[in-house]
């Protein structure tokens, strides 16, 4: 298996696609929502007849555990540029995500280009720990289906050093160098500890409310630079925000996803 | 009239309501999006039976003329803090927006604060000039219909004197001290000129494909303090962030829209 082989897709009848939710891609028993995402995103781009998705939002509406699923695609608009899709990703009827994204080709784009933002730094990946799967469900199982390796300056919250700032910077890939395509950009982008395991406040878990994905451009083979970070908690909700570049430094995807500060312990 | 009259809206049918793009409102002869995004907002509040849109994507399909409006609302879950509904927005059943919003009562939301990022500095509103619409059409007729003022920084574009820096700076309010309501944030979040105008870039206009809004609160009455950046423009692709403070320095919403950058003078 493989994240390309765990996120296939198949048509089964006009805009809708059969997918399975294949076990390990899970957070303590719920499917990791970038996991769900790239299975929308594959039938979405399928429906779309474009090859990327160039902005997704998704609204999470109910975990997901693993079996069959339907995602059923409604086409709203076919642009010169961006074909327009809604989606709902389903188990057994019951709504897991509903899905709004333009879709292109990523190539075909073209403007000139101004970046007011550096990569962050990081040491080599083989000087930055990897986080793996821990059997009491944290670290969760699906950091085993992927390469995550931290920056030592933000990993220390695993072992109750918590750096203090709402920040996770790293490096990605997929197992056994598998090639990075859209989707598994959207999977980076949800793949990070939540930030809020950085910054010493009384809050045990973030659920998400809302997700969305704006890619540039498809990257280049190695790994992924990634940095995810936080503003502004306040009012019950933080926004987090992720920047990813490529091994050749290219800023390659965004994104920012709302989520639930709910206090506890 | 004003704002809240001219983004008013009434129920026709079940989940149908109805709504009349008001003169006056538009970017060159096209609707505002800020302005679209209100009326369509306070459609899906009412068939949310929620307060507030806390959430709110919307994929900009066609542009808008004055004349009616009908938005019709699906609601897609209710859960027990947010209702999460699908939205259409259409002129003469010409989509013209798509939404994906979720809807809350704010005030119900509580949890940790941190806030890692300070309002903008700006010079008090009577020093920073009011953009004004022209005969000509830019700066556009919406601006005549709200009051807005930019970092005088930030305002020497208008006189051929870009900054140079993707980047506006300013306060808003709307006319006649009318109070700002969660839809007035949304008009906020899309009134300032495109960042693109300071950026010394060959890139005149920045259609919007996608704007995801989030609120925080409702704000304190008086002006708000708006900061409005774009960090990435590559890939044919640029994001624009916005963020608002209001009067008392709270923190209120922060948007990002995707833009396509063509080139062209």
């Amino acid at each position: 298996m493989g994240f390309h082989a765990d996120t296939a897709v198949e048509a089964v009848a006009d805009g809708r696609y059969g997918a399975t939710l294949q076990e390990g891609w899970d957070v303590v028993g719920n499917a990791n929502g970038g996991y769900l995402l790239a299975i929308a995103a594959r039938a979405m781009m399928a429906a779309s007849g474009r090859p990327h998705p160039v902005t997704l939002s998704a609204h999470f509406l109910s975990p997901g555990r693993p079996g069959p699923l339907t995602i059923d695609c409604e086409t709203i608009k076919e642009g010169r540029r961006f074909a327009t899709l809604s989606a709902t990703l389903a188990s057994a009827e019951r709504p897991l995500l509903r899905l709004l994204g333009g879709f292109a080709d990523l190539g075909a784009l073209e403007g000139p280009a101004r970046i007011e933002e550096q990569p962050p730094e990081l040491p080599p990946p083989d000087e930055c720990p990897r986080v793996r799967a821990a059997p009491e469900g944290f670290p969760p199982a699906m950091m085993d289906r992927i390469d995550l390796r931290l920056h030592p300056e933000d990993a220390g919250f695993k072992a109750g050093r918590p750096s203090g700032r709402p920040l996770f910077r790293g490096w990605f890939r997929l197992l056994d160098e598998e090639p990075l395509d859209a989707c598994a950009l959207l999977l980076a982008l949800d793949a990070f500890p939540p930030t809020i395991f950085n910054a010493n406040l009384p809050v045990s878990w973030t659920p998400t409310v809302e997700l969305t994905a704006h890619l540039r451009a498809i990257p280049a083979p190695g790994w992924l630079r990634c940095r995810f970070s936080t503003r502004f908690i306040a009012g019950g909700l933080m926004e987090e925000d992720g920047e990813l570049w490529d091994s050749e430094g290219h800023f390659v995807a965004q994104s920012r996803q709302l989520a639930l500060v709910p206090r506890g312990g």
